[in-house]
């Protein structure tokens, strides 16, 4: 039997990690085959691309250029692990996938929507997306739960109004994409947000 | 003034290192500021993308993820080289651009030839290119120039059925852009080619 392929999506400081942890814990105490991976790498190909992409040298990558490593990376982890993973009955959870790309490099840096979306689907291919969770939650909250006040001092204007961007192309992706994208209020305790996971992906038929 | 991009193109063996040598010679004695490049490559990051895509560990690279790979330093060549040169007034001279991705990896491996248009399209962006040189000549008449009745031999079947595939890519390629690509009889002496390919670009007003 396929597995099934889940991603989780969200502003940074959002408690994705934390998330991913129990949700892995749980699938593996129900006796599930479960593969994490992450993105940039995952594949040696992919590593040796996140390298470029990293690289801090490379003053002079292009936006779209730096989008083209990002899409031919998730390629070959689509490629080489994720298809096979699933073919071999794993659940894959993926720790940020597609919308990533479309929530950071298009909603807030500007970059064409209409061509990530393109991109992401040459990424993909056939492989299926069985359930996205998106960790809901404005990014002023995510800020003071990750690090404080403190930590909300330090982050410039700028640096706010692009997580914004990011938060509210999140909600776009969300609402265009209803069947697979689960909401879930991340403002809640981390048990309390792990357990409305579950029963959300109970509910459709993941778990 | 802006400069003028003209790209190279051909199968193997059909002459192609000798005309872009004539031509560049041509223009300097001209007088013309001339900027030569090739692919994959041509920057520092197109080149760290050129070591992924030459690595002979990476057995595993899938056909589209080595695709984008190949985009990707097009689209940095692109934007951090050619549009610079041009931008200068340079006459940038490349040996393989577009083309050939169509030609090799279209026509002849068999990846959606759709796809690498609007790859090609992503890589380029707003330069044009002036004028294709298409040094047309059948692949078993250039392996013969290249190296005789002795190397013909070596090459398999199926490595001939390949080239012929690529030739049959020009030629579509050639026939849906009579505006940009010249055709030229690469079958004449290297100095009637080129004195043809010089005409051809007079006659288009890029010299």
């Amino acid at each position: 039997m396929r597995g099934k392929f889940i991603t989780m999506e969200g502003c940074e400081g959002v408690g994705k990690s934390t998330q991913v942890s129990l949700l892995i814990d749980y699938l593996t105490k129900l006796g599930k085959k479960v593969y994490f991976t992450r993105e940039p790498g995952g594949t040696v190909i992919s590593e040796q691309i996140r390298k470029v992409i990293l690289d801090p040298e490379n003053t002079e990558m292009d936006a779209v250029t730096e989008l083209l490593l990002y899409i031919a990376s998730r390629r070959q982890l689509t490629k080489e692990t994720i298809e096979k993973k699933l073919e071999e009955g794993f659940y894959v959870i993926c720790d940020r996938f597609t919308d990533s790309t479309l929530a950071y490099q298009g909603y807030a840096r500007g970059l064409d929507k209409e061509l990530i979306k393109k991109l992401n689907e040459i990424a993909v291919g056939e492989v299926t997306i069985d359930a996205t969770v998106f960790l809901d939650l404005d990014p002023a909250n995510s800020f003071i739960r990750k690090g404080g006040a403190d930590m909300q001092d330090r982050l410039e204007r700028e640096n706010i109004e692009f997580h914004k961007k990011v938060y509210e192309g999140y909600r776009h992706i969300a609402a265009e994409n209803p069947d697979r994208v689960i909401c879930v209020d991340a403002s809640a305790g981390k048990e309390e947000i792990a357990a409305m996971i579950i029963e959300a992906l109970e509910k459709k038929g993941i778990i």
